[in-house]
């Protein structure tokens, strides 16, 4: 070992030594947090989002922004996991999105609970099974997960979070190279988010859409010649071979979940607050919805409409606005909104995902 | 907010804003490392299970040791990935245990590389697509993996690392509560493993042994009054409810995974030798193997035999010992061990894992 190398390593051991015992310290000093707080929650959202913004913000790196959310995230994982780990509910099995979304928000240290359905996953979490349940939301290619939205309106669960998860695209074939595709198969949306990269790598073969990622690997794993674009996991279940990984033009490519519990969430100071309302029978009626937040200048992040199970032609609308129901001008506008809407039900206030 | 909380708050802050200072000086000094190295391994594996022993031993609590190799391996692949992630091969889909193993190993910075099959993932690793890969060796339910052994005799790869990986059981059935079961289904070894659970929570019910615990979820399906016993992701696929999590007698139940690469690893000072060898075809050959392990005190932890490929009623002998094989005493009995086998080949000498 040279010289140098052995150096490095001596100064690498001994922040190492350091590490330890600010680990250990950090850990005696969350166990007596726990106490303080008695039977009240163990994880306290806003906080684990003060710290993570905290932390980033005064990052100089070298290590990136996303690197040190990891490695806090873990910290108070472990540090939480001392007294008893978290029991998380998600949409199995595992190994899903949805898991790799549960882990990302709340570290290695919890007890994972795959559940068969998002219905399975509400319930855990309504019975006390779960301390928290995590369910996808919207998705990139597939759009919003009904399933959730249409729970969400009956559930007494509060949104306690929201965790963004980047999803990955690639090529998968019978053939062995790439110069052999001849076809490619794809859901339109796929198609459009990896646009960049066919027209560099495939400018030649046909693309042929198909209804679902699923599909298309499907329809390619049947012939000669043909590639499908969609995510690892249907290469694995139709066996193809991966040609290329990541092929997605745009690394913003996401899926959203939402963390459910039973906890109203106190503010962040960066946060977000979704609500379900439905307009009145009338002309003119869902315009009335947004008046009361462009007048206190809320910003609305999304705004989804889903038929409501009520009866023919009616619609909820699902939105998301900037800032917490706490806050005097969300709250003002909540107010005014509640008079103007059929119906309003806030579904939480929690923080932006970091 | 209580005096007390907002004091231990405060005191958590000071300890994060040090924490990330060391997180980011270790990243550079890693990234010195890096380029002192030039185009040698990123990883090195002795080197890692050193640095994790060493705090391990060092650890004074409240933190366990598994916590603090949870935490320090998270710190060492965020290093890592700054130049760039590994690649890390391992057999898929993704959510196996398989993939939890890697993780454990590689921390949550790596680029995984979900395989179809064992083969897959060897050859993902000899063409270069990935820089190691992971794979099941032995499996407390199950026995021994055996494409993996055929395929370590034939490879040119190196073991660089084992992985070890509780496996929890649970039980589940169609029905919501456990005084309504009758009739219990389950591998021989799962039963024997769940033993004293069954026996207590469950003393009336009948024991009904199945092929493997797949088939008696599947049984347990079709029927009213009946459980199964095996891992949460049977009961997904079945859509079976799962009654009672963790019900192992033993928590040292565990699965064993081999890391594979294209390197010797060095001696760490804690490490495993893994060998496969053939007996010549006479009267006393295995017991004629084993003289020169005890003649140098060299302690075998496993031997098992494999059918040969090349012809009936021939046997090859999997093996592992403690040491590395570049210890005197090791080498001097590997030696020794050719001799009096008809065929040795090492297949790697690695840390034991932690």
């Amino acid at each position: 070992m040279s010289h140098e190398l052995k150096k490095y390593r001596e100064q690498i051991d001994s922040i190492d030594d350091e590490l330890l015992k600010l680990f250990n310290r950090r850990a005696a000093l969350a166990q007596q947090i726990g106490h303080t707080k008695g039977d009240g929650p163990v994880l306290r959202p806003e906080r684990e989002a003060q710290v993570l913004q905290r932390l980033q913000e005064q990052n100089a790196g070298p290590l990136g922004n996303a690197a040190v959310a990891q490695l806090f995230t873990e910290v108070m994982s472990q540090c939480r996991a001392l007294e008893a780990p978290l029991t998380i509910a998600y949409l199995g099995p595992q190994g899903t999105f949805t898991e790799a979304a549960a882990l990302k928000r709340f570290g290695s240290a919890i007890q994972g609970q795959p559940s068969a359905t998002i219905d399975d996953v509400f319930h855990a979490v309504e019975s006390g099974a779960a301390h928290y349940g995590v369910v996808p939301v919207e998705n990139s290619t597939e759009g919003a997960v009904g399933r959730t939205l249409d729970l969400l309106l009956n559930s007494n669960l509060k949104i306690c979070g929201e965790v963004m998860l980047q999803v990955h695209q690639c090529v998968m074939s019978n053939e062995n190279d790439l110069s052999l595709i001849r076809k490619v198969y794809s859901h339109p949306q796929s198609f459009g988010q990896c646009q960049g990269w066919l027209n560099t790598h495939l400018p030649h073969a046909e693309r042929i859409t198909a209804s679902s990622n699923a599909d298309a690997a499907r329809l390619a794993a049947e012939e000669s010649f043909a590639a499908a674009i969609g995510g690892a996991q249907a290469a694995e279940h139709f066996k193809l071979k991966v040609l290329a990984h990541n092929i997605e033009d745009d690394a913003r490519n996401t899926t959203r979940f939402l963390v459910l519990g039973n906890q109203q969430v106190a503010p962040s100071g960066g946060d977000k607050t979704s609500l379900v309302l439905s307009a009145a029978n009338r002309p003119g009626a869902v315009h009335d919805l947004l008046v009361p937040l462009a007048k206190h200048g809320v910003s609305m992040t999304k705004l989804e409409s889903r038929p409501a199970r009520s009866g023919l032609w009616e619609y909820v609308f699902y939105m998301d606005i900037e800032g917490h129901q706490q806050e005097a001008r969300i709250a003002a506008a909540l107010e005014e909104l509640k008079q103007a809407a059929a119906f309003v039900k806030i579904l939480g206030s929690y923080p932006v995902a970091v």
